[in-house]
């Protein structure tokens, strides 16, 4: 890597301000251009010149994407590493060390961890890559938990923390009495914004079970719009009380953000799902744009989300949510292999780069360390999060049919790591409002840092020391018809007993997605049930299988093809799958409707 | 499309200039988000507030390439259309439709066209496309023939039409004699550069053969390096012209520039394809990014052959070719999809951006129309194009095996399409140079309109009227093995005669790839022959293709597998081909040894 790190350096050091670099972009064909030809002092004809200004943009960050992509490559090629640590940890490293280089050269770091590099270009693609494969399923099975968890568990963190810390403030021997409660509140609010990105890493990479996963992947979900949404009313308060008093109608329209934010996120995310979904039906003879259709609408939603200020991940997650299901039926085989692994490569990517850019940003000169702030931030941060965890899911254990045991809450509360998104939002902070922003970013990076770096090692081990129940999911048939056949008996049942309940909602949705959208959002004369997409996507999957490995092993492949024959279950025709559905579904309905 | 066009209205009439715009957008978190929250009058706290600033240009980016793809999908809906007329008309005439609406509303055109924006996001793409799908065989086949019709071609063109035009330019009647020698020169070299985009979309339609294919794609390939150079070199002329004289040095200068920018861009496209291929080896772990590879670093190639004013075109192609063969065999399964259907994706929407651009800029204050120099122009450019081609391909026939017949020549001499490369290239004009810089625009639209609507529509049937011989390619195992024979037999042959031509260079070269190149960028344990590689390839296209007709058809698809296993062809298992590939090279190298 050592030859790229000096590669990176020299564009680092023709580093300017971003506003004059981009300026000088834009106008380099009205005036550097004419520059370079003209009024120069040399204006004589040359076999060589060179143009810098005019490719830096689109050259840097082409640069940085080799950059991080070939750190992940180095960290992959010793096999050792990645089981010792999650790669976060060496590419927050490797920027470290590329930022060292580049502010020893110039004496500044470069402006790369901008915050709207990282809410606009960078956080969308891992959102959109978490929605589109988020298992719906397990997802509104614990949808209750979910909820209940992630938002008082955020409420809970941003105030226990901000609050504590206030308190430690008031001793005067810390330095800290500046600090007022609003201010510790914000900074409870921004601290306590745990990571969409690296925690997830870590928890694929130890692949727990489902249940537990869920949980996680709902709350950084969640918690994110949360975080951002107390962060932005608390910046409000602050900058109120320099100039009038905070009145009660402010608190309540506080808490009526909170509803907009995150309904209407959600809303906002439906309607552009269904209006891609709509869009995939027409492209049947202009199959090459179909990736772009999903990829568009879903980066829309997010941005139309974020410019009426509700949260963009919401949508982006909703957006994905909806138009998975209809496009995947819509689209040709190869666009759905385009997307699947281009969305993986995009959120990949973007991963890395935040990683690389945390540690970039890292080395500068807006610093101030306080040894009373920043460990009392790492201690209340663990202690909250712990609190949280045991007291909110003693309340949700009453009420689930599986309880989280003792080892899932432990291993909830160890993973509360912070990323990104706190760093960016104390980036964020204004100011002429918070003097004492540098405090604040200092103790940022260095929960992050703690967190990524002591829990985000252990955690592995800890998962497998604890023995929690490990993932083992597999897609047939088989489980897919008695599924489907369990989830009418429970509406059945339930229907029954009056009792109304998620299986009578989920089968009312059902009903009327047969009914209305699918005829809406699905091209005529394709395969109407999931059973059918199901049996067809194992079909090309195996098929793609056996000719990848008929080039491996030295038998003929024929023999595999006609062996693979022979199983029974591709004997099944998509026919007789489909009428095997119809009989299923048929005499289900109307046992019910007797 | 209606609503969308009125949708596209609403950002549009927010438009500003894009220096100022770009400023605000990066400016945004250090004021404008100030602003919002604080130093406004209303400072309290809304349930709803919005900042389109903070995402106009991602989400403007969005919209117009959304509008880009709902034209096309629109133009393929109904199916008389593609059949009418070539897409690229149907996508100008909704520019110039968007446009309209636009400066109507606000009284000028947006800055879309902006030439930076061209050649540093909408060409790549396309140029990447080319090269990577380029059939590398026919083109070095006939690699003698591009060149000299290619080079001399756009020399002859530049320097007939500049020179035609100037002497209309004496007739005072038309009031054109305040422009130059020079200036006609450079309009010349601007007007002649056949665009790569328009010509081999309509040519692709109308699949034409190969050898014409290839004059074609080698004549865009080549002529547009040609035409900036002299474009560049004109205005680094005239701006001299207005200090000093131009004296014999700087003549030779320029001459020394063509071989430098032709020549070093297929340098630096070979290396970073070198370069890419050999990363590719160490992807096995971490085969998401792979794609991303390919991207990166031929895009890399492009910026850095752009920085040193050399042709980033050739670079890009060279290293497409380069990267092809090894990526091809290194990268997995669902890697190679993924760069395939992404990069013709990409391809198809800048291709659809840039005609949609052109149609937006036509509308504007910025037009100048003479009778005469219009006319003029238009004439000139048909009249020597013709005499070029029917001249060039005189002399160059005299030395083929296969001469281009008068109905090729005629349709290659009819498929000059100007496109966005021209107009691009107009717009770039320094202002204070050139006082008619608005009639170069008129007279560059008129002649790109002319083009690609009259030529463009008229020469799908054209091509069926002349009944030129069509392509009809297919690839099999056969014809690869019987291809190869003949490439050994044709070299032994010249060995023996004496004679040095291609196909002992191709010999040697095959030579060396196999002791060396394919030693160093190709994984271990990979298939090292282009036969496996290939029945590899044919093996996995059946797979998916048998899966997908099984969802089709009613029989059972376990019938089209073991029918299609007991064909001749899947018999032959790798080892078997390995074999077989072995005993033939052998032999054939054991015999030309002797």
């Amino acid at each position: 890597l050592l030859p790229l790190l000096s590669l990176m350096c020299c564009p680092a050091a023709a580093y300017v301000d971003e506003p004059n670099l981009s300026k000088s972009f834009l106008s380099h064909y009205e005036h550097d251009h004419e520059d370079a030809l003209g009024s120069s002092e040399d204006t004589r004809l040359h076999v060589f010149t060179l143009d810098y200004d005019y490719v830096q943009i689109p050259y840097e960050v082409t640069l940085w994407i080799l950059l991080a992509s070939l750190a992940k490559i180095g960290f992959h090629l010793y096999h050792q590493l990645p089981r010792l640590m999650p790669e976060s940890c060496i590419l927050i490293a490797i920027g470290a060390l590329v930022g060292a280089i580049i502010f020893a050269s110039d004496h500044k770091s470069p402006p790369v961890m901008n915050t709207s590099i990282y809410f606009l270009y960078l956080l969308p693609p891992i959102i959109l890559e978490e929605g589109y494969f988020m298992p719906t399923r397990p997802f509104f099975e614990n949808f209750g938990s979910i909820l209940w968890w992630s938002v008082l568990g955020a409420l809970l963190n941003s105030f226990g923390i901000g609050l504590s810390l206030y308190a430690v403030c008031q001793i005067e021997a810390f330095g800290l009495t500046d600090l007022n409660l609003l201010q510790n509140l914000l900074f409870g609010s921004m601290i306590s914004a745990v990571d969409p990105v690296a925690a997830l890493v870590v928890f694929e990479e130890a692949s727990v079970n489902e249940q537990l996963y869920m949980m996680i992947f709902g709350e950084s979900l969640l918690n994110d719009g949360i975080t951002v949404v107390l962060y932005n009313i608390f910046i409000a308060f602050t900058q109120m009380h320099r100039y009038e008093e905070i009145e009660s109608i402010d608190v309540f329209a506080g808490f009526a953000r909170f509803f907009v934010v995150g309904l209407g996120g959600v809303l906002f995310g439906i309607v552009f799902g269904f209006v891609s979904a709509f869009m995939t039906r027409f492209t049947r003879n202009v199959s090459a744009i179909e990736p772009l259709l999903v990829f568009m609408f879903s980066y829309l939603s997010y941005l139309s989300a974020e410019t009426l200020y509700i949260s963009g991940i919401l949508a982006m997650t909703a957006c994905a949510v909806t138009m998975k299901k209809y496009v995947e039926e819509n689209v040709s085989q190869n666009s759905y292999t385009t997307i699947k692994y281009f969305m993986k490569m995009l959120s990949s990517v973007s991963e890395t780069l935040i990683f690389v850019f945390m540690g970039v940003s890292t080395v500068g000169k807006n610093h101030e360390w306080n040894w009373a702030f920043i460990c009392f931030t790492l201690l209340f941060c663990l202690v909250w999060r712990t609190l949280s965890v045991f007291a909110l899911f003693y309340i949700s254990n009453k009420f689930r049919t599986y309880p989280f045991t003792f080892k899932d809450q432990l291993i909830i509360s160890y993973s509360g790591l912070r990323g990104a998104s706190s760093f960016s939002l104390a980036f964020l902070l204004p100011g002429n409002l918070f003097p004492r922003k540098n405090l604040f970013i200092t103790a940022t990076l260095v929960v992050i840092y703690f967190t990524v770096f002591i829990q985000g090692i252990t955690i592995g081990p800890l998962v497998r020391y604890l023995d929690v129940k490990k993932t083992n999911k597999k897609e047939s048939i088989n489980e897919e018809i008695h599924v489907r056949l369990m989830d009418h008996l429970k509406a059945g049942i339930e229907d029954i007993c009056g009792h109304w309940s998620h299986y009578q909602l989920r089968d009312k949705f059902k009903k009327f997605d047969n009914k209305y959208l699918k005829k809406i959002l699905i091209r005529e004369h394709e395969p109407k049930s999931s059973i059918v997409s199901l049996y067809k996507k194992m079909e090309i999957k195996l098929a793609i299988e056996m000719a990848e490995s008929g080039m491996k092993i030295s038998k003929p492949s024929t023999d595999s093809l006609q062996s693979g024959g022979n199983r029974r279950v591709h004997r099944l025709s998509p026919a007789e799958v489909e009428s095997m559905r119809d009989v299923l579904a048929h005499n289900l309905y109307q046992v019910r409707q007797r």
